[in-house]
């Protein structure tokens, strides 16, 4: 265990205050910018296979972090790294996982500065689970939330929808996509802070990232966290071609599929346009676009979210019950 | 999983950062005091079995990230709880274990405020497992470490060695034990700042907690990592009867065995006393001990930690290759 932690895990993260082998990073004052809220968050990652399409359980483990962070308005910047290895997984694996947090880590400026290592006998877990947790900083005077939204307010997503969905399933199938699809997984912080730049008076009304259960699920905890309607634009919502035609062979619904590299953003009517334009310009925003909007409050009887679809018509986008797909994350 | 978040862990913690429902905790500026140091752990609990005598799984996940800021020097303020239960575990169990984690973070005086949960299908994980990541505040002006440690520095642990390992044992095994052990498992916070008031002209050099692999253990890591030298007194060392008799039955050593309430402290001579007497006041330091000495540099070729039996006869401690028992913690 302490040759795995000093000769493996270690030198993959390789910082200053990964290498004290202290139990904890000392962070020191002035590390955070005065005035700045300290945001925290946490999630386990037990995605299975744990190699996939465009990633791997360690690219997952640092970008949903870094996005759970980006989506609350915060500067990402401390990891921690918990492992639970099955005994028997390889090292070679491990190795690549490893490479693939510290890779995902650059690419975020985010430094993993403190970890765990538990190893359990064959059979305890299933070959190895990753819990990131991370810190923070939120700029003082920057407000997001659902006391910010106003009807009006346009609902936008930074690409297309259901990629990460397709991949795993392909993964765990070996469907043989004609086209392969890649995972989405990728670290949004840099782009939101360009969102925020290009609407500075306070444009960026809510944040939150479309993982498990898709824009249909976030659209939905917008709509009953926030007390208000959202209306979705069928005709708007970007799908990629491969990932439009495996949902029609297996009677799945992009709406709900998970993406690991997605956001949904509630931007004031006004601040929409340069926002979108703003997200054009970075590589995880090339397909941004307006899908839906936030209805007057008038609209009390309609159901929270309802899609006006490619016809005309309209339908409710209900909550799905139970997971579509299990352990996608 | 949103009613069972709801309505089941998100109430066994109840606080406002957990009742927003997003997926991070805020924590707003002047959270921490000026000056401060933010200290950041994380570590994942894998115990078998969930529950076991004095505690279970719940209590082990806050006292063991409580007690790692501590020995760190930090007051610990905000825990995380990540949750990967098995399809199929008991509903009264998780509720159980939730109710041992908001009876010790109240007992530490922290706030488990972010969270998250992943099912996995039956087999893939045994049970439950629980991560539980933790910050800390480190007051200005305090420092430890092995730069601080002098020759002559002594080692005081704040209680009877092995119970946590022997309750284990017991739990697993179905041992009849004559007197039953309870594990020790403690938040050590409170008596960590009582030990620093006793001793406030930097007396307090270096901590760690003794959990894994017991005091042998710990010893070796200060040896080794502080480049020092250190001489254990056996007749100094408070083990529970029971705990003895368990031992000499099964041929396990007190000294490697895991605690999960106890700490290691390497205390300047001068403030050994002040020390001892301030934690035998506290319910956690009640059998306290000065258990050996930093010894002087030119001691260069013993080996990094030694015993003086009680026969007065030298021996050496080394560390012990492989886990004297697995999933301990």
């Amino acid at each position: 265990m302490r040759e795995l932690v000093a000769e493996v895990i270690v030198p993959a993260f390789d910082n200053a205050w990964l290498s004290t082998l202290e139990d904890q990073a000392r962070l020191p004052p002035g590390s955070l910018p005065e005035g700045s809220t300290l945001a925290f968050t946490t999630d386990s990652y037990v995605v299975s296979p744990l190699v996939f399409p465009g990633g791997d359980i360690g690219t997952l483990a640092v970008c949903g972090t870094v996005n759970d962070l980006a989506v609350g308005g915060a500067h990402p910047r401390w990891l921690s790294c918990a492992l639970i290895l099955e005994e028997g997984t390889s090292i070679d694996l491990l190795r690549q996982v490893l490479a693939s947090m510290a890779a995902k880590a650059r690419e975020a400026k985010v430094a993993i500065v403190t970890g765990d290592t538990k190893v359990v006998q064959r059979g305890a877990c299933d070959g190895l689970f990753i819990n990131t947790s991370g810190i923070g900083a939120i700029p003082a005077g920057r407000h997001t939330g659902p006391e910010t939204v106003r009807s009006g307010d346009r609902l936008i997503v930074n690409g297309t929808l259901g990629d990460h969905g397709i991949a795993i399933l392909a993964a765990r199938n070996e469907l043989a996509l004609e086209i392969p699809v890649l995972s989405d997984c990728g670290p949004l912080n840099e782009l939101v802070e360009i969102m925020f730049e290009a609407a500075p008076h306070g444009g960026i009304h809510w944040l939150r990232d479309c993982t498990r259960g898709g824009l249909a699920t976030i659209a939905n905890e917008f709509a009953t966290e926030g007390k208000l309607n959202l209306n979705l634009f069928e005709s708007a919502l970007p799908v990629n071609d491969a990932v439009r035609g495996a949902c029609e062979i297996l009677g799945l619904d992009p709406l709900y599929l998970a993406n690991e590299g997605k956001l949904a953003a509630i931007v004031s009517a006004q601040a929409a346009g340069p926002v979108l334009a703003a997200m054009h310009a970075h590589p995880l925003g090339q397909a941004a676009a307006i899908v839906g909007e936030v209805l007057k409050p008038d609209t009390r009887n309609r159901a929270p979210v309802t899609l006006r679809s490619v016809f005309g018509g309209e339908r409710v986008v209900d909550l799905l019950h139970g997971d579509q797909l299990p352990r996608i994350c």
